[in-house]
């Protein structure tokens, strides 16, 4: 189980980084949709390793294959089936650390949870497993933009110490790409580039967090009370691997206001319920209303590094684990599209929930 | 729909604040649990407002009635009906208000989304839909108490720009309970009920962080990859009302660490194999390891206020909105004993959902 | 588990026919339908024992209360609790019985899965439990009916070997109710009384076949592959009590039939697509096409009678049954309500779940 | 939606008839469990066509590859995913009757609900759909026989006119497989295969009843009230294509007895409570009880024949259909092993709900 996601726009994953392939199956998206492989492709691209000096060398094309529901370039109500081969899989590069539970990595925890592990990389803890969550996300995206013009926009906001100043009511996806680390404010990017070279030479290895901005959002998603906008967003985005925590609207920083500074005062602007402000960060009551949604992700440290570290052997026995290979000092550009394709992801399934009934 | 919450122990909840009840159906406990009306009382009384003066004067015995699923003392396996009687219901209270909407309050989300709302009060919106979440989250708690000797302990970290020193290794509910605050830290805690009282004179609000520690966490509970167990701790916690952020271990303040002083060394110790540090909050790969689970909630400042509120009316029309009686400056006292609940409920769902699928 | 049913328009009934009460909760219903206690009372009357001589004589005046989710007359997309007392509930009368396993009842399958049952009555597998039902079929009905025009008409079509000859085109809910048996073949209603009659001075019961039709059937209800029309229907009508079997349009008759005699052939009448012939039972593929729905279900000889039987104590002992009081000699007449219920309950589900991924 | 199946133990199909390939996505199968692809392409081989002359003459290898979620032999306790190409699909078979829906065939019902339907085969109302049950019923039925020795035998009960006379309590697979007809009765399966021989030289088909047995079942499988065991079980296999009825137990020829004749008497055999009769088919109150299953499903005569038949076009003009090409007379054989594949599904996911929730 835990392997789907969403009630009526569904994703189902599958895949190990070092078996055959990995995949998503997307069930409930409405039919004629258009899609072709070029739609997810695009999304693929952006997540894939090997794209420049940021990001693991590991160097796959992640060609997608969609494999059903799909006819003469439209959806066609049924399943679509996605499957991208592994080709770069390496496993002989695992087998010298079979035997240990590297530091914060999930190896001990699916053993001891299975009684068994595919030490052969990550398995579904493996970042490959997020394949199959973006190319699903680039079709909930699809949907949301041809239907309500919905628009996802993630960056890099901080990485370490170092925090990006960038207007989430503006920033576009072009200022996002404009740079390797995926942060829309240029000089902070540079630094941040030095300050994953530092890392990468340190051997070791640096958080940061991921901004999401959501514009033309429709009124309405959410459903009160477990299944709130906000929390199908946080459990979507705290079940991405590192993720750490998570905050729509002011957050964590909003604890320290009063109630009068905190309340967003409604006007009528443009014909309709506005709010001047927008602590809640787009969600009331755990429902859309119309306002940006903005949300942030808290991302720890990748676990690989390259620095010697104490653990454990799977007998019991203390160890020193000193990886070698590949070394990617920071996740936080790759997560962008990542956590693009989550966003999307929530609101399709509550686009279509709402759909059900409610009446626009 | 989205008023159920759980795979295998399932609470559905139901109820407005001034309809005629509120109460919960648990669903999927296993059967032969000792349980009687008094575990839940205990726990309602716990949440239950007018207790003290930090919160709000509503004045509801909460008294709580075992419908179904019990039989001499025992439960069934069958659904658990547990109903509450809204007594101190005074809608007319609300009637002055109904036509405008409360600044980040449900008012205008509902109203958007369902072309309907009972004015009279918060409706399913209102803290009074937490009880069923506290009765079911006392069955689950006694459940994972008596199988797995698992202790959860809540309390106030934060209020307003307050942070207490607690010690989430040897916390205990004594300590928490011995103030009206429940903050652990005895003199922060006289600073917060000085500045509580501060917020209710000037007619405002305060939010803060509630922390909480899980000891005794069966290993393995969790599910790659979707239902991670942090996922689902955070789709519980984020579906409260007034929760804005959500982390577990070394959360957003992690991110500013190198991977090589977050990740948590492995050791032998007590004939297991421990973590020497505990930034991983207790999961690794969405998975509990059998460290203690460390959790924090961030709830902004509640939305009601006696302060004047720029507002608009369902019309459309711009207003003012001066709110009248009873005003709760600071609900994270009360927020502590719901957030357990949701603790509870999750592990509880994860416990059943590991047993069902693997071998101890 | 098991005691929520449907998606989006989902039911989770609760309740022991010797606890306090019976009730359910009804989620996902869309706002703004007209709705009263008035509605959900019409079913619950008819379903209702001590109606008749051909019922059981348990006297309950089954009075519904809704808790929430209604206001104003309305509903308001919120869940909607329901609830009936068990004001008849007379647990001594089972005492006697409470060490021996009634054969063909569920007191055994309980014990060997629970190791625990309520004794005091059937508990879960009561008849009881099929007032939530009822009740939560009866907002299914009205939403059905005022969105689509939906009927729904449900009969007797045999007890014991006795079988009436009914037009399921014409049949109308009057001719059901114009007797007793709820039997529209009025000549055969009266073998049906006199069979009934005979059945209970025998001490014996009897079983037999309700048919169902809906009319004005939405085109499109119904999912691939295992979420088909007829398969949501089965199981809805496979979970009442003592129900065996379960067939849709030509059914096991169907099965003597050559391909060319059963294809339904299509035409143009009345400006859309129609089949001539209806063996189908208005599904094809899993999907409602528009021509009425046909079912029958059929219900085994009830488990209580008068004459003595061999069975098993609690300990293994054998031991002889003599049961005394109520006895219901056949359940027909009342099924009938229940039927209809759940065929409402299948089809406000993919009614919805149409909505959501389809446009009309 | 509707492509999922099971709770605990989750299928989830995808595919067209003539796109690409056809697969499934078993979720939740638990760790440690032997598998290879040679246990589920045993089972995938009894339902290929193409084997003998009572099946259609379309030629598929139909080799499945197990892509995810087993490691040197054994499951991970994470997603299965098993593949099937499509190499046979001659689209352009379809492609003179693109215009025309097939009489009782799928066409019309999808291209009413979606609006868009793959008019190459069947899409997903294509008997190649139930590849992906038939590779996870597979795996299914290997983790029951591995845990619990429980043994699955369906067959032939009845074609077109002709009953067989099986005993449940003996059948045995290898007497099912002895013929091309899957008829344990070798007598009446010659007259079987005669009649099958007739219909084809008629351009006709032939319907059936598929009769299945369980032995060696757990005791407690079922959950009231919606999820008993033969509502899972009716859901399952009238989720089948061409399936139109379902019964267990007495079934439908059960209603003509009285409860006297009818109900199990109680006896101790074996050291454990045993029933001397079998009408409750091995459930009662949707429990099963330890003894052996007994159900039945009616397919109807298959809907492609060889004679012209009256339909319209999709433009809604009159035409007449005149198929041509591959012609399988009669499903019922290759049904047998889907039929036990569903069985499987359900009987695994209840295993594991029972799991979860009781202790054995």
């Amino acid at each position: 189980m835990g392997n789907t996601f969403g009630h009526l726009f569904r994703v189902t994953t599958w895949g190990e980084s070092h078996g055959g392939a990995v995949g998503a199956v997307v069930d409930g998206c409405p039919p004629r949709l258009p899609l072709s492989e070029a739609d997810i492709q695009a999304e693929l691209d952006r997540r894939r390793p090997g794209q420049s000096r940021v990001t693991t060398q590991r160097r796959e094309a992640d060609v997608c294959h969609i494999l059903s529901g799909v006819f003469e370039g439209q959806t066609l109500g049924t399943p679509i089936s996605i499957l991208v081969w592994n080709t770069d899989a390496k496993p002989e590069h695992y087998a010298p650390f079979r035997h240990l539970y590297r530091p914060s990595h999930a190896d001990y925890a699916y053993e001891a949870k299975y009684g068994i592990r595919n030490w052969q990389g990550g398995g579904r803890a493996s970042a490959r497993e997020t394949i199959g969550r973006v190319a699903a996300g680039a079709i909930a995206r699809k949907l949301l933009r041809e239907r309500c013009g919905t628009e996802i926009v993630a960056y890099v906001k901080q990485i370490h110490t170092l925090y990006a100043n960038v207007d989430p009511a503006t920033v576009t996806r072009e200022q996002v790409e404009a740079n390797a680390v995926r942060c829309p404010d240029a000089a902070c990017a540079e630094e941040m580039l030095a300050r994953i070279d530092w890392a990468r030479r340190q051997g070791d290895s640096l958080g940061g967090v991921v901004e999401a901005v959501v514009r033309q959002v429709p009124v309405g998603l959410g459903e009160p009370v477990f299944d709130k906008l906000e929390a199908d967003l946080a459990k979507a985005l705290m079940s991405l691997p590192a993720s750490k925590g998570f905050e729509i609207g002011s957050g964590f920083a909003g604890t320290t206001l009063t109630g009068s500074q905190h309340n967003d005062p409604y006007e009528m602007r443009e014909g309709r319920v506005r709010t001047r402000s927008n602590n809640s960060g787009g969600v009331q009551g755990g429902i859309s209303i119309g306002e940006p949604l903005i949300l942030r992700v808290a991302f720890k440290p990748t676990a690989t590094i390259a620095k010697p570290q104490q653990t454990v052997s799977v007998h019991g026995e203390p160890a020193v684990l000193e990886a070698r290979g590949r070394h990617d000092p920071c996740v936080l550009p790759r997560a962008v599209p990542i956590v693009e394709a989550m966003v999307a992801l929530v609101l399709a399934d509550h686009y279509l929930r709402h759909k059900a009934q409610c009446d626009w």
